[in-house]
This record gives C-alpha cells, sequence and structure tokens, in this order.
C-alpha cells in the first residue's frame, strides 16, 4: 500500500491508456499516494507501473469498474471510445476524464457519448511533455461541468500545479488546446529550417539555440499587444507591419533557394502575407493577418 | 550641444535610413551623447531627431562625410547600396555599419561593395522592436572584422546591451537573422489562426495570451534537446515523434475547416510531416524534419 499524504484524501484512480503521457499521469497519481489501476491494449507498459505500485487490469470493464475516477489517454478521442466501449456499462456514475489532444468537436463528441451511458465527464488537456507531469508549473486546462471539476481538483492536481478550469462547454480545453498549439509546428519548423541553414554552413544547431530561445521571448512579449489589436480590430497603429514581412518575402525565399531547402511551406506561408497585401493592408498590424485567414482565398 | 556621459568617448555617427528601426537607433546615439547627422529619403522624418539634437543633412555625400561611422538602416540591402552610392567616394576610410534584415547574399555583396570603395564594413541585425533599441537586453549581432567591432563596440553597445561579435565572414549576422527569424511569421501565423478559432466562440484572443506565452516558454525549453538530435543525426529517442504530430493532423486541418478558415498555410506545414512519414520517420523525433527540409520533395 503506498504511504497518503496527510493532506491529500485517498482516491482511486484508473489510468487507460499507458503510451508516453498516460504512464506519466499514472506514476503522479502513484507517487501521491492515490491507489492506481491501470489498462492498456498493449498489456507489456503496464510492467513498470506496477513495480511502482499500480494494479494492472487487463479487463477494461474490470478496471473502469476499479475506481471512481477514470482517467484517459488514449491518443485520440476515437480511439479512446472505441477502447471504452466494453466498459460503456461500467461507467456509469463515474467520472471520465480524457486527456489526449484532438479537436474540439472530438471533444465535443466525447462528452455526448459519456453523457449517453450516464458518466460525468472532463475533458482536459496536458499543455507540457510528459517528464514535466506532476511539476508545480506544468499546466492542465479542463473543461465540462465545474462541479465535477472541483470535487476532482485535489486529485488532478497531482498531474501540476498549474490546474484550470475553463468554462463548462466541454469542448474548450479542446478549443484552447488546438488554438494554442497552433504555434507549435509552425514555430518547430521554422527553427528546423533556420538549423537547415546554419549548419548549410558548419555551425552547429546548437550555436543558434541562445538566439533562438532569446527570439520566442520577444515573440511572447508581443502577444498581449498583438491580441489586443485583434479584440479591438484596430489594426492601424503597427507595431511591426505587413509591409514589412511582405519586404522580407523575396530574400526569404531565396536564402531557403540557394541553400537548397524546401521552401515550399514558406511560399504558403508567404501566400497568407500576399494576400493580406492584395487586400490592401500592407501598412496593418502584421495581426491584420488573423482576418486574412477567417476568410480563405480559394 | 548634447551632454556626454564619462564613460563612453564621442563618436560622431551618421545614421542613414529614418524609418522606424533607424529612428530608435539615430535617438539611442544621440541620448548617449553621441553627435548625430541623420539622413532620409523623406526629409520630413528628420524633424523628431532634429529636435533631440541630431543635425539634418540631405545631401547624402555630406551626411557621409560628417562621421567616421555611418550606420545604415533602410528596409533592404540593394536600397541601401542605391541610397548610399551618391556618396561612394566619401566613404573612403570611413566604417560603414548595415543594421537592416536581409539575406546573406544581400550581406556579402554589400560587404564586397563597401570594400571595393576602400570602406570598413560590419553587417548587423536588430533582434528586437524598435521600442526597445537601447535597452540592457535588448541583441544586436554583428559579422565581419572583428578589429572594427572592438573599435566601435562601446557606441554600438548604445543600441542595446547584449551586442556580440559573431565571426569574421561578412554574412553571419545575415544568416543567423534568417535562421534564427524563420520562427517568427510561423509561430505569429500559428498564433493568429489560434485567435481566429477562440474569438470564433466568442472568447478573446486575450485570453490565449497566458496560455501562448507558456506554450512558447515550453517551445523553448526543447529547443536544445533538438538542436543536439540535429547535429548529431541521432533521431532515435523522440521526445515528440513525428508520428504524434502526424496522429494530430486530420483534426487540425478539420478544426481550421469547420471554423471556416484557411488551412492551406497549415495543410503546407503538415505536407513536411506527410514526407516525413513516407520516408519512414514517424518513429523518429520531430526534429528529424530538418532532414526533410534539406531535400526538397518536388
Ligand atoms: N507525449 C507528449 O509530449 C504529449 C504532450 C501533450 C499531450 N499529449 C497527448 O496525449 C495523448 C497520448 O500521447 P502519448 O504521447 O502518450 O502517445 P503514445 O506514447 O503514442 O501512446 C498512445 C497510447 O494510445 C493507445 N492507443 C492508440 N490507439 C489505440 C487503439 N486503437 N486502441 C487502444 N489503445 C490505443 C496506445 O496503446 P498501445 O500502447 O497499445 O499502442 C498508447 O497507450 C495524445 O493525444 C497526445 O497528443 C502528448
Ligand atoms: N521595425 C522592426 O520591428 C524591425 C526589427 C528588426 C529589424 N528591422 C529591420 O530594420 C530595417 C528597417 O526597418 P524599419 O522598421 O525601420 O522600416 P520602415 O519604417 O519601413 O523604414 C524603411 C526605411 O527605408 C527607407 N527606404 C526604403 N526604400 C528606400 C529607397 N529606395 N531609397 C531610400 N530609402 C529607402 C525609408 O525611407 P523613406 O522614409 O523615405 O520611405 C525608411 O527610412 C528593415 O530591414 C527591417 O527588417 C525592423
Amino acid at each position: 500500500m503506498p504511504v497518503t499524504p496527510a493532506a491529500t484524501p485517498v482516491t482511486p484512480v484508473t489510468v487507460v491508456g499507458l503510451g508516453s503521457m498516460g504512464s506519466a499521469l499514472a506514476a503522479a497519481f502513484l507517487a501521491a499516494g492515490h491507489p492506481v489501476t491501470v489498462w492498456n491494449r498493449s498489456p507489456a507498459k503496464a510492467g513498470p507501473l506496477v513495480e511502482q505500485g499500480a494494479v494492472h487490469e487487463p479487463d477494461i470493464a474490470a478496471a473502469v469498474a476499479a475506481s471512481p475516477l477514470v482517467v484517459a489517454c488514449l491518443s485520440r478521442y476515437d480511439t479512446t471510445r472505441a477502447a471504452l466501449a466494453p466498459a460503456g456499462g461500467a461507467l456509469r456514475g463515474r467520472t471520465l476524464a480524457t486527456l489526449n489532444s484532438g479537436s474540439p468537436e472530438g471533444a465535443r463528441a466525447m462528452a455526448e457519448w459519456a453523457r449517453s451511458l450516464g458518466a460525468r465527464f472532463l475533458d482536459g488537456a496536458v499543455k507540457n511533455v510528459p517528464q514535466a507531469v506532476g511539476a508545480p508549473d506544468t499546466q492542465l486546462v479542463y473543461a465540462g461541468d465545474r462541479s465535477v471539476f472541483e470535487e476532482y481538483e485535489p486529485v488532478l492536481r497531482v498531474l501540476g500545479g498549474d490546474t484550470i478550469h475553463l468554462g463548462e462547454e466541454s469542448d474548450l480545453a479542446a478549443l484552447y488546446e488546438v488554438a494554442v498549439g497552433a504555434t507549435l509546428l509552425p514555430a518547430l519548423i521554422g527553427f528546423f529550417h533556420g538549423a537547415a541553414l546554419v549548419t548549410d554552413r558548419g555551425r552547429t544547431a546548437a550555436s543558434m539555440v541562445p538566439y533562438s530561445v532569446k527570439w520566442l521571448e520577444m515573440i511572447a512579449s508581443i502577444l498581449p499587444a498583438l491580441a489586443d489589436e485583434i479584440d479591438s480590430g484596430d489594426y492601424a497603429r503597427p507595431f511591426s507591419s505587413i509591409g514589412v514581412f511582405r519586404d522580407g518575402m523575396d530574400d526569404d525565399l531565396a536564402t531557403a533557394r540557394t541553400a537548397g531547402l524546401d521552401g515550399d511551406w514558406l511560399d504558403s506561408l508567404y501566400g497568407v502575407v500576399r494576400r493580406a497585401v492584395a487586400e490592401g493592408r500592407e501598412g496593418q498590424s502584421v495581426s491584420a493577418l488573423t482576418e486574412v485567414l477567417r476568410r480563405p482565398g480559394s
């Protein structure tokens, strides 16, 4: 029996899905002293958690029945539903919290499904890597019934100190996750493009990192001003204008070509800038690209 | 006459180009007590700087002749060369520092041109917004003769406390600027896409900002590990795999479509992921996208 820290009431938790993230979640519940039952399609992944004190239940209905709180972290909503389907009856009266990534549509369908089975439901998103689960500044956002969130908040908080309820609409966590996460792949591909440029010149990608980190801090520092422009619809006092990006376009694309790099993705991003210029927005703030994105060209 | 702080020797500086950035540079030199001569194609922009103590010289050759150090900050290298052409003779023996954005090719051509006129040359990049010029943590990087950089470093440092010489090759500042800056437009368009998603649901773009800032911090925190993977070519122990991005692709694109947003740029970014998957890299770290970018598909 794991030792229970005095302040946290013991709540049995079932963790469904033991990929990188699900395993980290289960380990955090165990570390906080909660009795943890685990289930995974490939049973071998339960091994390390059993060593840490978890109970491995290979039958999904029995796994769900073991705890009032079921935390699912599979790849997607549809795989989650498929995996939980044989345990449909066992979900009645229990709380299901899904922590996978996915679309707002997927979250709404999941909520509807849980409701149809008589389960209480929260949808959440882990806004960090598995290694950071449990850290005080790791952020998790949840959406759904506030009363359910409040009941389980002390347990969920062991997954990350920055645990927030966004609102009652069941797709809000997914919506914010998609919205906020939309910078990830673009920023990474931008970084990899830069890394390809400097390594092509015999320098290391590591030599870029201090500059890139500062640069991301700079980008973060201008977001409040850009968000205010978007919320007010006033793009007339540009901090950084669409014209400045238009001016850099040819050089950026030529640099990619000269280094023999794939420039298609970059050309496509500059396509948004070109459409803004075609709409006469070149003197507006770069944040006016939001308006262009709202109206697809083709 | 401006008052000169004791520690900084007075160095006359000519600033060519008084756009947002050039004006901020001239103001910082003035604030530090250096005699500043300014030139701009549209003379009206000199007004505010003259009020701060600058001398406005509408003749470019006379403007260049006024100072041993000429700092040019026009839009591009070619416009800079065109503007300075009538002052070619006056550049002999003086130091020209170009602080515009542009390609490594452009920087090399500029260096060659300056050398042909007998000028000493530095190419630099301001890695922040005009409002931050002069701040202790504002970063400027320079490339070119180290001796020239060292001679003028005390003067240049008034533009930003984090003033660095990257190396002797004249295009290194431009190379690092393009490489590091390659995350800007992608990250901003990702943010604007997210803003379009949440505002479409009646929430403010401002409500995203705290999450987006954390998210950019998270991205910054993984860059060292990703850079090490790129430098070692070892993508086999993924922190975050290409497969995870592939799994999120359909939902991301569907969410964009459902909200009526332009998804072309996103589809094009995911095109890099699709090519990686087609190359059998789905189990590799996302940093292996660098290898895919190095070999254009079409
Ligand atoms: N890793 C991260 O950095 C991170 C960060 C934030 C959010 N997330 C999100 O967390 C979720 C899980 O990510 P992860 O990193 O843990 O992924 P992962 O390591 O690839 O694990 C995927 C999990 O889903 C299960 N699964 C997939 N398809 C299934 C199916 N048809 N039936 C039953 N089980 C199925 C897998 O079972 P098997 O073991 O049997 O294959 C495994 O447990 C994803 O939505 C991801 O976007 C991840
Ligand atoms: N603003 C920023 O946030 C920022 C940040 C980092 C780097 N930078 C870089 O700094 C450089 C200048 O940017 P900025 O923001 O100052 O741009 P800006 O406000 O648009 O000013 C452009 C300057 O270039 C001059 N110019 C353009 N074409 C010319 C030509 N053919 N002949 C003579 N002069 C010409 C303009 O003269 P007129 O006044 O006569 O038009 C003006 O002085 C760019 O390379 C930019 O990428 C800017």
